[in-house]
């Protein structure tokens, strides 16, 4: 069976349990606590030497990090991922999109907002580096909008892994301050997404 | 024939230039000043709204961006991707290890040493910013260093867009200050790119 190196909070981790509980392929899963240093741990860099969840073990021991490459591996061959090759190339696009230009902001955001804030309350040099981050997220957001008026999808005209790449830390861009109303088509494509089957929630401890 | 809004100091572009001569795909270019801006105008805007370049576009005008994605679709069904399915996602694992733990900290870095350090020669904030850029991406130098050891490239056997995604930024790191003398197994790597058939150096403007 595959095992996820997995954090029950993390958008990361959630996109590969998402798209195995809608592919339908079981798995098992380790939990860790990355704001405890669990994955900074000997052991753990002996899987993943850059120390990141989440990461997939196969039944033979064979690894694999990076939540998008993990999606978009899971979902060759399957509706998940366009049949058309432009399509996929725009897939990897939207990934890639979402890994430099959203979550470094939107996720960051987030984790510093929910997780840690009790700690860092008040540090001036935080506070001046969380606007930046909003600021940043929120130009994220603007080419989601733009590109999803009209569009029921990132990709074509079927839900994709670039949507579970990119719903992963949207839906929960709240939990890092950021205020959706004024972005329209993100609202309606995110009830889409979450209205596909097998649809699980963030912290779902699928296949438990 | 195809359009790529271009660089000729961006390792991002580069990577699409290099494989496209190694591929022998004719295309024209575009050049672009980042640091005046001409990659957030209107018109360039309109064609990507995340407004970054490099930007490929083709003859019936369709666009892709993303240069980890541009890689990845002209590779498809060529040397320069594996076959096996399971090596693609670790082609894609490094791309995506490439765009959000390595280019984020060294190309940052040459950036500011490189491009815009006589602008900001003095700042402690962006004295301290590019102290951090360069732990990180030591951190990225000590992961590649330690995977490459006993390897010659970074999937498989053989040179793939793996290798080009993260040669980009790796061999021109000491514009950022990167001293990469305690990195024997990245330098014979280095090396090893450098020799493949067809390659060209970072500002040549190659098919002109």
């Amino acid at each position: 069976m595959l095992t996820l190196h997995d954090n029950l909070g993390s958008g990361n981790a959630y996109k590969v349990r998402l798209l195995l509980a809608q592919l339908e392929i079981p798995f098992q899963r380790i939990e860790y606590d990355v704001t405890k240093g669990e994955t900074r741990t000997e052991a753990f860099l002996a899987l993943n030497p850059n120390g990141r969840i989440p990461l997939l073990v196969f039944e033979d021991g064979r690894t694999l990090a990076e939540s998008d490459a993990i999606l978009f591996h899971f979902a060759e061959g399957t509706p998940y991922l366009p049949a058309d090759r432009f399509d996929r190339a725009l897939v990897l696009q939207w990934m890639f999109f979402e890994q430099y230009s959203h979550e470094p902001y939107i996720a960051v955001a987030r984790y510093w907002r929910h997780y840690i804030w009790d700690q860092v309350d008040g540090d001036a040099d935080m506070e001046r580096a969380l606007a930046e981050k909003m600021e940043r997220g929120y130009q994220a957001l603007a080419v989601m909008e733009q590109h999803l008026d009209g569009r029921d999808f990132f990709v074509g005209d079927a839900y994709s892994v670039a949507d579970i790449a990119l719903y992963a830390y949207t839906h929960v861009a709240d939990e890092g301050g950021f205020e959706l109303s004024g972005y329209p088509a993100i609202r309606r494509w995110l009830d889409r997404v979450a209205d596909q089957p097998r649809h699980v929630l963030i912290s779902e401890d699928t296949f438990a």
